[in-house]
């Protein structure tokens, strides 16, 4: 049944062990839940390359998000290790939010994603390369 | 507020166009709502590497899965053009299942999510890089 020349392609380059279908295809939906919520790329898409946003920022250049809501996507984007809040000691104390190296180092898997959604074009509407 | 060394990471190399923090937002959540579901996950990795599948081989190997919920989740992969029906016209007939090229070019965007969750435990609770 399994031929030499079928590549694992789903086995993650960083780790030993390999992956099964359903380890690979169940880290992937851990993956999404963690990341599901139009606001959550929106606000990582907003703190990539090392940016750092007061709270108001972020309220402004998300304006249709509610403050409720903005608020729980950070905790939970916080609690999850992906944006860290830095409060700098002054008066009035500061707050501003980024990426953890964790979460900047999720960029280029959403490049990818988007990168394929981008090829969609490319192919016909089977999904298959056009032979001509 | 924009530095020169802030990377536009999250412009798709396959595009001249540019990307939003908004439009990139959005293209990432259509890639999810595409693919949602831990079914088409599951497939999606049973077909990955050029594997064809029959109906029941798929069947056999998501027992988890009810026929009719897995005959739903093929058509949708259809449907979008990730998956495709090879039909062999011979007596009695042959369905067969596969991955289109494009869907076979999800792979290593799948991949990069997995190696960034794997990399989960390279960082601290917060995670930030550890200095030690």
């Amino acid at each position: 049944m399994t031929r030499t020349h079928e590549k694992v392609r789903y086995l993650p380059e960083s780790k030993e062990e390999g992956h099964t279908p359903f380890s690979a295809a169940d880290g992937v939906e851990q993956v999404f839940k963690l990341l599901e919520g139009r606001w959550k790329f929106l606000i990582l898409f907003h703190l990539f390359g090392g940016k750092l946003r007061r709270f108001s920022e972020l309220e402004r250049a998300i304006p249709a998000v509610s403050q409720k809501m903005l608020i729980q996507q950070l905790r939970q984007l916080e609690g999850d290790g992906i944006v860290r809040r830095i409060v700098h000691h002054q008066v009035p104390p500061k707050v501003e939010y980024g990426l953890t190296d964790w979460g900047q180092a999720l960029c280029p898997a959403l490049d990818a994603l988007l990168k394929w959604s981008a090829l969609r074009d490319d192919f016909d509407a089977d999904g298959a390369r056009p032979t001509s």
